[in-house]
């Protein structure tokens, strides 16, 4: 395995495997194919095994030998099984081999991997995308391109295998690494992913328990479709990804029902002064979202040492906004390409 | 003028004139004008009256001017204005021709023209499209093809006036035209386009004010975007909207926030199942909306007479969900396409 981002090419014969082949493992799969790499997958679900093999996947009926003599490995399942997963994983492979996950938390995984002293070799990683579907059948080689991917780089020896995987994610998908904090991610997260996805679920229940809810949804236009397009996601994943960040989900939505609070507020007194002016203050953060403009810069640190300068600096860059899109490690010497907003 | 819906042809040489060209306006009038029509155009603003010019539609510089001698009127200017208008242009055409608009609330409008003797010759009327921009250079002829247009029918001779514009819209805009007393136009556009705006504004706002404001933007997949889309809309459009039907969106404000209560306490309880099923309750509006299946009838009733069972029987479509395709008046019968949920 090369630190080098110059193309997907160099990891040709490079050794992976994807534990829990469903919507996001099974596309993680089919890119690592694709670019033409040593890739396994494993699902304990025996027809997600042979539709993977029809793939063209090696797909052993094992855990073990799915990830025997790996060189990285994904854990792609449920979020409630990862704790017990990357344990398991991590006794079938070797000390050298890199683990990280696709969870849409990441604080209770990291403080599990750091009680069971993994944290040299487990990167605790988000792509942030996803599909209203589930299944290996609704995988894509393509679904995670270009996405933000969040990894989360730690001092000490698990420096070396954040680099790993950064350089790896942005060749084989072009993603956007965002390095963060386990507590900023899941701070950021709660508004980004988890409470949206409240916002959509209330939205589409109360439609669906309303007299005219036909009506309603025989008028659905553009703001209903794209304000429920979540609630139709699998129950049980939504589920889990809200109780896996239960205290920032709720503060997050304590944060935006309270600004909903002045718009009803506003509205309930006529003030349309009040209301246009909160309405003037939530555009400006989709203006923002829109029109990100973002400067390149090349920031370098020596391979060796703590790493301490070096994941605090990559920490500040992922909760500026920015994300890396470039690591090589050459000469002691590692260089970042990152963007910030301007 | 015909009553016949088979093509846009027929209605070569019809005069009408769109009075505030704007984004919903302005839409209009480039598809008159594609469509061949004797179209005019006014809007208060010179710069929009001189933009419209060279889009090749006439554009007189006094409303009354634009008005005058037209078998058609849209009333498509900023909610508040449209009483104002409504008088005005009344005023200013004859008795025969026909009066409709676009406004985004229908009761207070269909209350006015009541009071004011217009009922006959007004059909109060709402296409459910939009964008997040504004004004003319916005406006394109195809941002209304094929929407959900609601109508709103009224009994006596309203309702030829309602059946001349129905076949009108379907034939021009190719439009789905959803027949509904404006109450229940309200009461559905409340969680049907409303309550979905104030959503997008509270989770952006939310957004804006939040301390990692920036780490959210960088992370914003899906659920955050498609869910502060509408947030971007200008302001005093959406606190128009708000306003006009205040009663209303309170209400279906109400019961989404009673849902999202019911989520939070499932979430602080840590209940999955609780959870799951309020998710699995969602999902099935999402379900109804992607597998909405239809079946065609067509249905007639007498040309003449007061319209009681036809007005009833329109509105009774409208709100279980269905809409019109067709409105043909031939040897004293009217026959309408109509589509509805199975």
């Amino acid at each position: 395995m090369t630190d080098d981002v110059t193309g997907p090419g160099r990891y040709v014969g490079l050794r992976v495997a994807v534990v829990g082949t469903g919507l996001i493992g099974g596309s993680v799969l089919l890119r690592l194919r694709d670019a033409g790499l040593d890739v396994t997958g494993w699902d304990p679900d025996r027809a997600t095994r042979e539709h993977a093999r029809r793939q063209g996947v090696a797909a052993p009926e094992t855990l073990d030998e799915a990830v025997a003599g790996r060189d990285v490995v994904f854990l792609c399942g449920p979020l409630p099984t990862l704790p017990g997963t990357l344990l398991r994983v991590a006794g079938a492979t070797a000390p050298e081999c890199v683990l990280t996950d696709v969870g849409s938390t990441k604080v209770e995984l990291a403080d599990f991997a750091r009680r069971h002293g993994l944290t040299d070799r487990f990167v605790p990683g988000h792509p942030m995308a996803g599909a209203a579907s589930a299944g290996l059948t609704a995988a894509t080689a393509a679904l995670l391109d270009d996405a933000a991917w969040v990894l989360c780089p730690a001092p000490g020896p698990a420096t070396d295998a954040f680099r790993r995987l950064a350089a790896l994610v942005v060749a084989l998908f072009r993603a956007r690494v965002v390095p963060l904090s386990p507590e900023v991610h899941d701070t950021a997260a709660a508004l980004a992913s988890h409470v949206p996805h409240l916002l959509a679920g209330a939205l589409a229940g109360a439609v669906q328990r309303a007299p005219l809810r036909d009506t309603v949804l025989g008028l659905a236009a553009g703001s209903f479709r794209d304000g429920t397009r979540v609630a139709g996601t699998p129950a049980t994943r939504t589920a889990n990804m809200l109780l896996g960040n239960r205290e920032r989900v709720l503060g997050g939505l304590a944060a935006v029902t309270a600004y909903l609070d002045e718009l009803a507020e506003a509205l309930r007194a006529g003030d349309v002064a009040a209301l246009t002016a909160r309405y003037g203050e939530a555009a400006a953060a989709r203006a923002a979202l829109l029109g990100r403009s973002l400067r390149t810069d090349v920031r370098a640190f020596p391979a060796a040492g703590d790493h301490a300068a070096e994941v605090a600096w990559l920490r500040e860059l992922g909760a500026a906004g920015g994300h890396l899109s470039g690591c090589r490690v050459d000469a002691g010497t590692v260089s970042y390409t990152a963007h910030l907003p301007t």
